[in-house]
């Protein structure tokens, strides 16, 4: 490509799961890439717009061993330093707890040229995806968006934040919305708040489980699959009730399919 | 395009105005449509990609008069009763302070098939393309986006959330900005924090700002020029001296060329 030096990476989000929320840009650079260092949660279907490259799952999964955060950033490095044009590729958005600023860092410090390609981050997919718009005029005029791997990231946020100001979006959250819904009962959010929780959204797995505060407050354990779950609570997620697509063309149903398609065109 | 049935309506995010920051759905959604409805602050590069549709100007752009948004979700409806394949392009993701919440329950209301194109968000892109990750390790792990608009809107989340908990970011705050600065100082935040103010962000009029919190609650009025303006407010501010694109291949340089030339491949 014209414009895309060696010896350059580019920080690619890509986004939920479908190929067909990948962005121009990222569909660009991975056309063109000679390596691509990708997430394990990444689809094979995207991973292959990159038919030239080398491909190397990197990124980390619940439970398996993976690369550790320096050895990424040392390997993109090196990389570059061959002249290699380098595709890192992130699930969601680079910048939405992805560690896109700690390569963008290393990258930065080693003096190798890089940029950002945003991609459709999962907190605003996942409701999207189900039908829950995270603000509609009237109900919720704002979002948060916390990450639910460790309590001191989300507490400070939902023991602080007035009941009912804000949508709660929680990644990576599944085994602790528990004890994340309680900390909102203790801070005063009503039982009846509803909440979802969307499974793998973007991806033929997708699915989406509706019900209130009170009753995730009582739920407990990890029961996870290793699949990727987005919770949010608010009045917005009864808004699903009416906006869930229940009438969507044939090719929404299979996204690989659909995109394969757009890619072809 | 097969699986496009006709009386159907996409409700497209067109991302923040770089073309090449358009999802790929959203770009075959363009490429069959047969009308468009889109808001004014849509770049023509991108309402471009649409050749064989009637193209009709609907949106909102401050000071200036537009379709109400009655007199939309009515075009929409009426428009796939006549059985055309219809576009709603809306600036930025359509669920993010875009009613497009609104405009699929109409939709709904009305018997209409419709799908959601969820688009790359300026609350995330604005900071991203200016060198911020909205969270990073150690820093963030959380931000929350709140509309400026209107301070019943902001007051409640900003006068709640604990100091430094999550980075803020401010949708359509330029003409507010003092007001929340000093919101926010009220509540406790240092006014060392970083600041930033992005304008056009993912245009080629794009610019970014950056102070701190102390100094931003001095700035008073509209100062407003039309273009989008979002405020990020947090420690990971700072990170764009080191984050913000030095060394970018040239073609970052010319958003519409480039995304020219991803269009031609």
């Amino acid at each position: 490509m014209t414009g895309w030096p060696s010896g350059f990476v580019s920080l690619v989000g890509a986004g939920p799961g479908d190929p067909g929320l990948l962005t121009l840009a990222a569909a660009a650079r991975l056309r063109d890439a000679e390596v691509v260092l990708h997430d394990a949660l990444v689809p094979d279907a995207i991973v292959g717009l990159a038919p030239r490259a080398l491909r190397v799952p990197v990124g980390k999964r619940a439970g398996r061993p993976s690369a550790s955060q320096e050895s990424i950033n040392r390997l993109l490095v090196s990389l570059a330093r061959r002249g290699r044009r380098v595709v890192r590729l992130k699930g969601g958005d680079p910048f939405v707890l992805g560690r896109g600023g700690e390569e963008g860092l290393a990258l930065a410090a080693a003096g190798i040229p890089h940029e950002v390609i945003p991609g459709i981050s999962s907190a605003l997919a996942a409701p999207a995806l189900s039908g829950i718009p995270v603000t509609h005029r009237g109900t919720a005029s704002a979002f948060v968006v916390v990450s639910g791997h460790a309590e001191p990231a989300w507490r400070p946020v939902l023991a602080s934040l007035a009941p009912g100001a804000a949508t709660v979006v929680v990644l990576m959250g599944f085994a602790s919305r528990g004890s994340i819904a309680r900390a909102l009962l203790g801070r005063g959010w009503n039982g009846a708040t509803p909440v979802a929780v969307c499974v793998a959204a973007g991806t033929p797995d997708t699915r989406t489980r509706r019900g209130n505060l009170r009753g995730l407050a009582a739920e407990d354990g990890p029961e996870d699959d290793g699949l990727p779950a987005t919770l949010v609570v608010g009045e917005v997620v009864a808004l699903a009730e009416r906006l869930a697509p229940s009438a969507f063309p044939e090719d929404r149903a299979e996204p690989v399919e659909r995109s394969a398609h757009v890619r072809g065109r």
